[in-house]
């Protein structure tokens, strides 16, 4: 597989029209107290704003706006009780079609009640995330549904991508130094850095993992994929391994200049300035995203943080905040 | 003082106009878990996503519209550390004046840095609030400045009102049963009451306030205004006495139906389910609006939540959540 940024940038441009009358526009914001911080002019994507509260609303939209009728209706398949599992049932809810994510059984009810708020079905094998995925995957090439891949698809890449494409807009012509973004398995960083390196080539691209579960930051060190035991992280919206043959390895390797490696303390401490300044509900991936600018010299720049999600629980806070 | 709710209507609906130049407009939202708990249908409107965090923003912006440039210039003051020393605040850095804001002198710093990123004088005399205000009022006296009370004003009151004028255009003739607005001292019951009352009569309007802190309703029983020992309460924004002779006092008369005190733990609750759900950030105050929906039985109603603010530290919000 050879997916150029350029091919990447094209799909995006061309699929941020069909989204727009799908889902909204999300702000992009100036953050006063951490520009302050930072003595730099500090924007914020707002992606924990958009429908289902993070940017994998854009991807799973993509993707299934590309499907045909007939596929959308034999049925369509994912695993996760997480942000993609929100995003592919809201699509699906959107555009019509048949839906079963597979989630494991010991899954929080508010998120299997989420999912199943948009008419999805909810199937479970065990409460091995793994597992359920391998189900998802086995049942799409059995019954000929169609499985969709979290990050290792072009359409979802080229529609995380779009938020890239909303913030030139909104961006409108002004200056933008360095951009920091959340890297799990390298969807959002591959789609938005294909779009914004096309129209501001100087533009310094940041991914920004956990130090405690980095598998894409090491693997663009050894060169190749490799498989890290990853330890818990607040940033569980970017954790676990990177797929072999993931579309994204070289995506990444081309489009990110610098990674940020970002320890559990500053997550904490980045989610207590969002909340008692800006007094919005982010979550681990997305404050790990701000932590990572606070820990690099932007001095005198005009720097974007893309806040990536908001879905976090009151239990997951109250952990990491006490 | 005889200030009907008509009139409090009409001043409400013409501010509105001149509101939508410099505020925006906050959504009105259905919150589905809710929907489902109470088999109703619960909208939200999210005045947490007003400018400045929470609706004093509209009440604010009305009075300093209702000033004279010689007015502004000269001198405007009140003593504030919470959301209406916020909303003069952006009010004075919008239309331009001098603004002085008292606030105790163990004020948390990150509240009053966003007093003075507005460009706004920050005050103390002592760590006292109610010395900090009689402070306040006094040098306006002697200096000739206008002091402006966070309710006990017909264009405070007349531009809190202004949510219901943007409510009933969101409703768009649709029906509507009821609604819960929390109620301190009474400025934003007042003046979306008076509004929407106008023009949706069989509206039943429900004051909630914590029952560890309740004076208005307490006022409303004894049928004066009295003055309670109030206790600690997580709506912080609603605590506190009412002003003796208050214009809210009789506009809350005729306008309420119906009072609801809420429980601490109830209000610990909705705040809870509105992060675990919706996942957005909202203040004390406003989980117990949440809350006393919540305790009262809407079957089958369309109802309306009114989430006054989202203003919530993370300490508070640890507190209320561990």
């Amino acid at each position: 597989m050879n997916l150029t940024p350029d091919a990447v940038a094209d799909r995006s441009e061309a699929v941020a029209k069909q989204l727009r009358e799908h889902l909204p526009i999300t702000p992009l914001e100036t953050f006063d107290a951490l520009s302050d911080e930072l003595q730099a002019e500090v924007l914020v994507k707002c992606e924990h704003r958009q429908r289902t509260g993070s940017f994998k609303a854009r991807g799973a939209m993509a993707k299934v706006l590309s499907l045909t009728d007939e596929q959308r209706n034999a049925g369509v398949v994912t695993a996760s009780t997480g942000n993609h599992g929100l995003g592919v049932s809201n699509a699906l809810a959107t555009l019509g079609g048949h839906g079963i994510v597979y989630v494991p059984e010991n899954a929080s009810p508010s998120k299997v009640a989420a999912i199943k708020r948009f008419g999805i079905e909810v199937r479970s094998v065990g409460t091995d995330s793994g597992a359920n995925e391998t189900r998802a995957r086995a049942e799409a090439e059995v019954e000929g549904w169609t499985y969709i891949s979290p990050y290792n698809d072009p359409e979802i890449v080229a529609g995380q991508g779009t938020a890239a494409v909303e913030m030139l807009e909104q961006l409108d012509g002004q200056r933008l130094d360095a951009v920091f973004i959340a890297v799990g398995g390298g969807g959002l960083v591959s789609g938005m850095a294909a779009v914004l390196k096309r129209h501001l080539p100087d533009l310094k691209v940041y991914g920004a993992q956990p130090a405690a579960d980095a598998a894409m930051a090491e693997s663009m060190k050894a060169g190749r994929i490799i498989e890290l035991d990853g330890k818990p992280t607040l940033s569980d919206g970017t954790a676990g391994n990177v797929e072999p043959g993931a579309i994204t390895f070289d995506l990444c390797r081309s489009l990110v200049d610098e990674w940020v490696l970002v320890e559990e303390a500053e997550i904490r401490d980045a989610l207590r300035l969002v909340i008692d300044t800006e007094h919005q509900l982010i979550e681990g991936s997305a404050a790990m995203a701000f932590a990572a600018a606070r820990r690099t010299d932007v001095e005198g720049q005009r720097v974007a943080v893309v806040s990536c999600g908001g879905n976090i629980s009151a239990k997951t806070l109250v952990a990491a905040l006490a």
